[in-house]
């Protein structure tokens, strides 16, 4: 029996953070179609049909509390922080959002707020730890976006308990599928070799944990739609060569040719392989990814075949 | 030569919150004795004339900002936390003190304030380590409190960095001295045997570091107008049992046979010993506290012998 699903009732009503990002627009859908009343907040609403939109600047504590007011939601799926690629790693705003998140939710329980799923990451973890990484692995963040997650889960998590919000954290690995910021990798060779221009990579040996976006958008409907609380990875529990992920995206192209697989060096300190341990989503929550790589690689690359060369969407980090 | 004693300069104008606290009090004084410009911050400013009071709810954003460009300070010594005695430990409002704490630093920062002190605590530490404990020891903090002041550091810290605040971290330990909250181990002793009524306590076996709060803002003072960056151990470097402090309240106050030590029995899971290595207030920052145990005990009798029995002040967690 799901809290949206139970027909007799009013629906839920759940507010979506970062709703126009990758993960985002992804997860509006997944949860209407679970049948919650959908409210989702961006700074700039794309304004579909699936949810009510709601412009707010989430980083503004007037706007913030207004927006909780205004949808008094029973669920919270918090997905928005600041994604910049390349720069979210080291970047100032990730204290903001540590700040806004703790104020986020102590406001979502005071309107009455009482099961909330908010969106960490793989970076929360020591990277050198033994892999799989399982929830309880140590966590020891390489940068100070992993610090900032791991500083706002604990933080969140109790004041959860305190506040009688029953909140889970799932752990975001990496992503991939269509819209996804062409300043990231998956994106970056398709959009390259649809264009047919040469795409520059490393010699891509790491091996990273790698699902797609709209598996991690049913997977945090899902847990959103659950009793499960404390961390979750969001992951497939598969680690994947960069290498042959870069040469599936050259297989469903057509243009093999155009990639230079090992022209760039390997990035400093890049750790070898990076994958989740999945038993809690898999048996505990009972999900299970639909898309294999190869399918959702060949529907990306397919998805930027159909845009305009200039195209540029919105993103969000591990 | 200290950024506030520049007599050729303008005098470093510092923003001090929490300043009707314990520390807090003594800090607007130690400040101002060093020349800086003082601007104190309290919800119920008492107003006195070392400083220029601000009356503030840091917990609401919009006062919090108005306050940071009212002021306009270079420097930032940031005291202010939830600390309801007993209460503070494990309480939901901790939460809501990261958030803020977090923000207004970003404020600071973005009105141009360049040098930050904020108060740590012990509780951020693994009580179980090895002591005594320098600022490197492990940090697995046993309460809320611990947890959400060592996760605001580490953002904190970031933050700094990265918006050009040169940021200190005093981990305070144990306090006493005048005008503590009477709820709080020393002044309740003290309360109670001036009024010539008994005092019951546990064995008191458990031995702690314990500063008096006048050195405790001293250290602040020095700290803020020092240069030294992360964290430093604001405390005495000497352990004393429990019971040998309340034994020292019965000779200051003469009526040692009110006491009853070891009428109590001790709270589960509280440590035998916890203590700093203060080497680096002491050789980096060059700090000695004046404050001997027995004299300053004897002078927090002579404060609670000058006080109508009715007297309530506020108080300050480690």
């Amino acid at each position: 029996m799901s809290a949206a699903g139970d027909a007799a009732a009013t629906p839920a009503r759940v507010l979506v953070t970062g709703a126009s990002g990758f993960v985002g627009r992804a997860a509006v859908g997944a949860l209407a179609a679970r049948g919650f009343d959908v409210h989702a907040t961006a700074r700039r609403p794309p304004g579909d049909d699936a949810a009510s939109w709601h412009a707010a600047d989430l980083l503004d504590a007037e706007q913030r509390r207004a927006l909780v007011r205004a949808v008094r939601p029973s669920h919270l799926l918090h997905l928005a922080w600041y994604a910049e690629p390349g720069a979210y790693w080291e970047a100032r705003e990730n204290a903001a959002w540590v700040s806004a998140t703790i104020d986020l939710l102590d406001a979502f329980a005071a309107a009455g707020g009482r099961r909330a799923v908010l969106a960490g990451s793989c970076a929360e973890y020591d990277w050198t730890a033994p892999q799989p990484l399982r929830e309880d692995a140590p966590r020891a963040p390489a940068t100070y976006y992993g610090a900032c997650k791991d500083a706002t889960h604990r933080v969140c998590a109790g004041l959860a308990q305190r506040a009688g919000v029953r909140l889970a954290w799932g752990r975001l690995f990496f992503l991939h599928g269509p819209r996804e910021d062409p300043r990231r990798l998956v994106a970056s060779v398709a959009q390259a070799l649809v264009a047919g221009q040469r795409a520059a990579t490393s010699a891509g040996t790491q091996r990273r944990d790698l699902l797609h976006v709209d598996d991690a958008a049913a997977a945090f409907a899902a847990l959103l739609d659950s009793d499960l609380t404390g961390a979750v990875n969001v992951a497939s529990g598969d680690a994947v060569a960069v290498r042959d992920v870069v040469a599936q995206i050259g297989i469903a192209s057509g243009r093999p040719e155009l990639l230079e697989i090992g022209a760039l060096p390997p990035r400093d300190g890049d750790p070898e392989l990076i994958v989740a341990d999945v038993a809690r989503l898999r048996d505990e929550l009972g999900f299970a990814p639909r898309h294999g790589l190869a399918a959702g690689i060949a529907a990306t690359v397919a998805w930027w075949q159909a845009q305009p060369r200039t195209a540029v969407s919105d993103s969000d980090g591990p």
